[in-house]
């Protein structure tokens, strides 16, 4: 058996990696067009900012490793050009010489990655206006932040883009932050991203949203970036991070199957249109696994789990690619942001019915000295309880939770079992009822009707004819300190005794901070004849939503 | 309704409030011995060494706060003394003024939760001998532990015993911690617990295992501890934490039925053998959700848990529990040991068929700063992957994978399951081949026959004539460090080119020092008609069945 492998960073040297145990025999040729393979592209922002000092360490493994343990025959600097489907060869160029030949397979596994995207506009290619994708990149990068140069500034919200912007504020630069959407994190929902903003601007970040970058344009010392808005920000250096866009040249010019995203077309055991070429990581789609639709999802651990497949399969094996889950997170400046499954957002694109809840629990017991609090959502479905989505943003303890979402889903399991899970607990870890405990029983709670809730947002859109009546069942002093429009602060210790002074005609909304007093007070409510729901979430959720 | 709730703290209260949310008009009297209700038992020893600083944050509510936000009628200081089933009504004793009386019941939810034990030896009632359960045993404990002495001894290596050690080494005192047993952590399998007890005695803790007291004296500055091996200790104060004991005697007393364990016995509706009557927390025999015998496991997530249940078929539900996994955790001077579901241990004496793996991964990707690195074990079916047990030992990230593996566990995951697992990855929450997907590659290459293994004590235990032919594949230099006996090294990068090296006639064991260049040794030589294995986990596992 002879493989060729296109690409040797995370889907692609997996997939040599696979392959190499899997035959001993086989001859594996791996072709890469950088100087190296299998670098830490997650790590690069980190060694950008000093976190990770040595560049060394950000090269995974070397070209001569792989050669010596696993037998392969490594090309770096070296391009393929052209794949010859019918004679089953591909056309190699190598980079430092310009010299080109061919090189026959048997089974070829693409593993070209994505490119970062530029927009089209005046000025894009000046210098010091950077995207980040290899350890040349960084290295430029890396050179001009430590220049001497005060102020740089990132196009994009997304996860590279604020993990350039923690860097760049740990280099001690004034760091502005450009995204044309009206939140950061795409992928999350708006109202979770708000802890992140918060984050950032109490670092002294400045975030513009909402603004599109219209042109470029050189000035003495650096660039003047003009936005459709009118505003203008100089820059000393500016970061494009505004997306990826799959690799399919190759793909496309030899007659591959594209996708319906643009994305290199592969079944479920990452086979492309043509049964001996292979295609995996962020150049492919692959199918979401709650909507089962296509999606280009470009994240190291699917890639590096294609790559496995692939190689079995190219070796006659029968492994299958369960879909993308879509599980990310991200540090920010000391908080964290995690995601699985579906987002609320998408489920109402998709038409999905769906429920959410909001909790805000803290990362361990509250009485052991620095536990964190963190806000946890979760979508379900409102039939069966099926675990949909989940989000989380805080401190420690939010990639745990969203972990134990994650092979929730997986597993195909609901709200109800969720009550049920047996986590670890010890003060210094988490609580005896967990957070994702406490997620189950208020979605259960909701599921049974023995805890409605009302969506914050929803409430307050309804107009004054049907809209309840909302009290505030928290404290006069947390009261005083803010509250929902138009509500009355009851108290929930006083409910029992001032149930006179609410009317009898009219729905009533009862809040508190977090739901739980609010949820003691709908019941107390509900059984004294009251038509009563919580504020899913309390006053923080809508916070988080009115920010 | 009428409900009286015996026992005042985790699953006592869990049921009072669950039954208050429930029914607004019920009558709930809630009576308890002690003086608090709802303290943070978990909390108790982190007092003592001055983790938690204040002793208020020990009380999770009050009295007080119960009554008025849950109108519960509170009684403490009330014990009771005896259960009439016939009529319906308990006998209650005022403890301050002695005086009794008697409260009827629709239903009773007992919650009385279980005693230290203590040895039946003599000497074990003199002064500064303390067991650990409630406040008052923890304010005579820190009153001693401040008093000035230099020298406290621990009598048990449980999870409490362990947490009093930690926090008697932050007092700054000389801490000697005693195990009738050959291990700590009764629960975990031994060589889990080596890492443990290489911290204890790193922080200068003398850890003397196999010791059965036999007599205590008192002598001038303290207590002279005689064993039965002849081994004596002096000591300044003595903690006794060697397990606790069912609070069985109301139950017995009243003709309930007693479990085989000594625990009283419920049905999964936390119903006892009258029906008027639940029983919950440290006091009850439940179902191990594996073995699926009866089994007492005192943690206060299940009894929070068996509260709710309770408090909800008391009012006519139909809750269930579903069993105890046994998932717990314990940190003890920076190190965390966690586990959940079956032990190797318990598996081998119930007779239970499986397989293991261990490996010996990082928290977070190795090139980012701060990573940890852990050991993790599982075990599952042979036949069906179906995973049954895991551990874990290590720095940060232990608790997060023993939360995974409990979820898999109650969902009847597979390992396979785990290859497929899509978990946070960020360079510093993670890495793209999470610690849980290698788990999952390991176990199912094992289970799918190309990557079979030895266990490292089953195969050093073959007699010679048996015995596989050991290489270590490790570099000459990790070799000479130490090796497994008899072993050849043969460094895996030199493994293709000195084949002729290696007997044919023998079976062959490979190994590493985690298990991963053994993997692909195992690869190439049974590709080249070896019958090799690999030794699972490599030198690591072999170091901590041999410490």
């Amino acid at each position: 058996m002879k493989i060729v492998i296109i690409g040797g960073v995370a889907g692609g040297a997996s997939a040599a990696a696979r392959a190499r145990r899997l035959c001993e025999r086989a001859e594996i040729v791996l072709v890469e067009r950088g100087p190296e393979v299998s670098f830490a592209n997650c790590g690069l922002p980190y060694y950008i900012g000093g976190e990770i000092q040595s560049r060394d360490k950000l090269i995974v493994t070397t070209p001569e490793r792989l050669r010596t343990r696993f037998k392969l025959d490594v090309r770096t600097l070296s391009s393929v050009e052209a794949i010859d489907r019918k004679h089953k060869k591909v056309r190699i160029k190598e980079l430092e010489s310009g010299r080109t030949y061919d090189e026959s397979y048997e089974k070829l596994i693409l593993a070209p990655g994505a490119a970062p995207m530029r927009p089209d506009i005046p000025g894009i290619d000046l210098p010091n206006i950077f995207t980040l994708r290899n350890l040349q990149d960084v290295d430029r990068i890396k050179r001009q932040a430590n220049s001497g140069i005060k102020h740089a500034v990132v196009l994009g919200g997304g996860f590279i883009g604020l993990e350039m912007v923690e860097n760049f504020v740990k280099l001690g630069l004034q760091t502005t932050l450009i995204e044309r959407n009206g939140q950061v994190l795409g992928p999350l929902d708006q109202e979770m991203t708000q802890p992140i903003m918060q984050t950032l601007l109490a670092h002294g970040v400045k975030v513009e949203l909402k603004q599109n970058l219209s042109s470029i344009e050189p000035i003495d010392n650096g660039l003047l970036l003009r936005f459709e808005s009118g505003l203008t920000i100089q820059a000393e250096m500016l970061i494009v991070g505004i997306g990826v866009k799959p690799e399919t040249k190759l793909a496309v010019d030899s007659g591959l199957k594209i996708g319906t995203r643009g994305g290199i077309w592969v079944d479920d055991s990452m086979q492309t249109s043509d049964p001996d070429i292979y295609a995996v990581g962020d150049a492919v789609e692959v199918k979401d696994y709650v909507f089962g639709y296509d999606v280009i999802v470009p994240l190291a651990g699917p890639a590096n789990r294609q790559g496995r497949i692939a190689a079995e399969n190219a070796f006659g094996g029968t492994s299958h690619y369960r879909g993308t889950q879509g599980t990310a997170v991200v540090g920010v400046l000391g908080k964290t942001a995690a995601m699985t499954g579906a987002s609320e957002k998408l489920l109402k694109r998709n038409k999905m019915p769906y429920r959410k809840v909001y909790i805000h629990p803290a990362h361990h017991a509250g009485y052991y000295p620095g536990s964190e609090s963190m806000t946890l959502k979760m979508m379900f479905d409102p039939q069966s309880g099926l675990i949909l989505g989940a989000q989380g943003v805080g401190g420690a303890g939010v990639d745990k939770r969203i972990d134990v979402l994650a092979v929730a889903i997986q597993a195909g399991m609901s709200v109800y079992d969720l009550e049920e899970m047996e986590l670890c607990y010890a003060p210094q870890y988490g609580s005896a009822k967990d957070p994702i405990n406490m997620l189950g029983f208020v979605a259960s709670g909701l599921m049974r009707g023995e805890h409605p809730q009302f969506d914050v947002e929803v409430m307050l859109a309804q107009d004054a004819a049907t809209s309840p009546y909302v009290i505030d069942v928290r404290t006069a002093e947390e009261f005083s300190l803010g509250h929902l429009p138009g509500a009355v602060n009851l108290p929930v210790d006083e409910l029992r005794s001032r149930l006179s002074e609410l009317p009898r005609n009219r729905t009533i909304a009862a809040y508190c901070q977090v739901g739980q007093r609010g949820y003691l007070a709908t019941r107390i409510l509900r059984q004294s004849g009251f038509e009563t729901s919580n504020v899913g979430g309390g006053f923080k959720t809508y916070q988080m939503h009115h920010p």
